[in-house]
Order: structure tokens, then sequence, then C-alpha cells
């Protein structure tokens, strides 16, 4: 690994750690023992790395949503889908934990995070329909029912690790709390499921949980 | 209003305008052109006057859980204490913009927002519980089916106003804004809630919300 890539992979470890406001370039340089001057051949400043692994964001999001998808879903998919949800929001926690300043300060940054928003809404929107288009789900009661589910997946799922994080006195997050993450998500649609189609994704999600390694 | 209370209120606004990590006691006696002494002479640091605006916050969601409230919960009342809930989060969204960096800086700040957050979770956990005594709503699905309804319900009500300001180049939310949340919300219980029951609520929230004056 290059300096360029260890030090936007060490400014990743250490914003998810510490959260981005408490991570400058000194922080950075002096984790990887490197000189200022050899950060400064590579970027610009902080906001720039930021920018940078912002893009694995939009790629892990985008991916998620335009995978070649079989129709009908299947319950292994479903799950798959909402576990690998979770993971990118705790490989990129600092994002989410700082979103609100990181946005305030970068207005670039800012809409292309609006755009990544709107379509992966718009995504879970398309994702609910084809559930109900394959007779696993109902459709979801009230005027707005499938824009309301997919606003309220989206709520609970960047939100979760932060709660999470709120509620340990470390902000440490372990991979049972992600399990009962999914758990969570998986909730905003249980009422709308085939019970049959919920019970073998959620023995997906137990099987795929267990043979992951624990993550701290 | 004297100086110690004109420089809460002042904080309380700029930090929602610009958000906690922004401001500083710099900002905050320029604003309200009083000598940094002045400021000095009521607070110790910027640190101690978020833990007074906190006792706002907590005092708030206490006054929520604990209000008196008839058995069984009519839909106005149901209506009101979501509007409610969200008003919460629109007068203090400095506090739940920034979050884990406000905890992180703070440990007594911390373990005081836990321990509201807990109870918050549980008294949502116990309205959902007397929703079905009362007959107005079925029991929710799942295991946790109680727990899971909570929780999902925190992290919408907690996360709306965040959510909203991501998507606004300005960070600004509306009154209207405010009224989606509280559908949003409603939505968390919607599949189980007596249809009659939930048509009654959004009308009273309807009501509410353009008797409310707009909100910038």
């Amino acid at each position: 690994m290059g300096n360029r890539e260890r030090i936007i992979e060490e400014t990743r470890a250490l914003m998810n750690e510490h959260g981005a406001a408490s991570i400058g370039t000194t922080q950075i340089v002096e984790a990887l023992k490197i000189s200022p001057g050899n950060l400064y051949y590579h970027f610009k400043n902080k906001e720039e790395i930021i920018r940078i692994l912002f893009d694995d964001v939009e790629r892990a999001l985008h991916e998620l949503l335009t995978a070649d998808i079989e129709i009908p879903i299947s319950a292994a998919r479903f799950a798959g889908f909402y576990l690998r949800s979770l993971e990118v929001v705790w490989d990129n926690r600092f994002f989410y934990g700082g979103l609100l300043q990181l946005l305030r300060k970068d207005e670039e940054l800012a809409e292309r995070y609006r755009k990544v928003q709107a379509e992966t809404i718009d995504g879970l929107e398309g994702l609910a329909r084809q559930f109900v288009k394959d007779g696993n789900m109902e459709k979801p009661r009230g005027r707005n029912g499938f824009r309301s589910v997919a606003l309220n997946t989206w709520l609970v799922w960047t939100n979760w690790i932060r709660y999470k994080q709120t509620m340990s006195p470390t902000q440490l997050v372990t991979r049972e709390d992600l399990a009962e993450g999914v758990g969570q998500i998986f909730d905003v649609l249980t009422p709308y499921l085939d019970p049959d189609f919920e019970r073998a994704a959620r023995r997906v999600l137990a099987r795929e949980l267990s043979a992951g390694s624990a993550d701290g």
C-alpha cells in the first residue's frame, strides 16, 4: 500500500474511532509517522481526503441498489441487502456521525450527498414495490405507503449505528449491535411481509451473522 | 431577560443555525455585543452552557412522558404527543445534529443523555402497550414487537430533522417538514393502529399544524 492509500485508510480509521471533527492532518501524520509535507504532497487538505472517503460511500450505496437483482427477490437476497446496507454505515460511521457538520463545511460534498441520498431512498421505494410484485409483501398502508416505508427504512438504516454509539460509554459497536440493527430495519417492513418470507430472511441473517467475525 | 438568560438563548439560536461545533464563546459575545468577561462571569465555558441547554431537552422529554395521561389515550392526545416530540428536536436541533461529538467531549453529558434516552424509549414502549390495552392498536408482530416499534419510533423521531436538514442546501426546515416528520413517526405504528383511531389522529394533527405559525 502506497502512502496515498495509507493516508486514506488511516484517516477513515481515526475518524471512525474519534469522530471527523477531532481528527486533522496533524493526527493523521502522527499516526502514520510521516511528515506533513508527505501528506500535503498527496492531498490539499482534510476536506479532500474526506471527499475521497465519500467516493467509497457513494460507490457502496450505488452498488447496493444497482447490483443485478434476480426477480423475484429471494429471502437470502433480501437479508443480504439490509445487512450490507448497515455494514456500509458501520464502515463509514464517521461520516454519518458528523454528517451535518461535514456537509456544512463542503458544499460540493453536500450536493453529492443529497443526490445519493435521494437516489437511495428512490431505490428503497423501488425495492418495496418489487417485494409486493413478487407476492412477498402487502402494499404498505397510507396514501404514500411505499414512500413512507422507504423513508423510515433509510432513517433506521443510517441512524442505528449512531444510536448504538450514544448508548455505549466507549461509543464502540459490536457485530451483535449490527444484527440488532438489521432486525430493526426488517421491522419497518415486518407488518407487511409474508410471514414465511420473513422467517426465511431472518434465518439467512442469523446464519450470515454467525459466520461473520466479531468486530469492535 | 438578564444577561445570563440572553447568553443561553443566543447560544441555542446560534448553534441551531450553524451547528454546535461552529459556535464558541467568541461568536456568542459578538452576537450579543457583550464583553467576554461578562460571559465568563456567568459561565465557565461553552460546555457549561450546553449542559444548561440540555437541561431543557431532558425536562421536555421527561414532561412528554410523565404528563398526566387520561386512559384510554385519545386520538388527540396521541397526535399531540408525537407533534410535541418532534418540536423538542426542532427546538434543540443543534443537539441532535452534533450529538456524537457533544457526548464525546463531555462524559457527564453523555451519561445524562444515555439515561434520558433509555427512559424515553421505555416510555415509548409503555405507550405502545397502552394503545393496545385501549383497543386502538394490534400487538406489534415479532418476538420483541413492542420494543422494536419503540426503538424505530425513537430513531425516526430523533433523526427526521437532521435528515431534512441534509436535504436542503440551507439546512433550513419548515413547519411542513415537521408535519411530514410526524406522519413518518405515525407510520411506524400505522400498520397496527385501528384505522378509525388513526384517521382521527391525523385529522387532529392537520388541524394543529395549520393553526401553528410557519417556522424557519
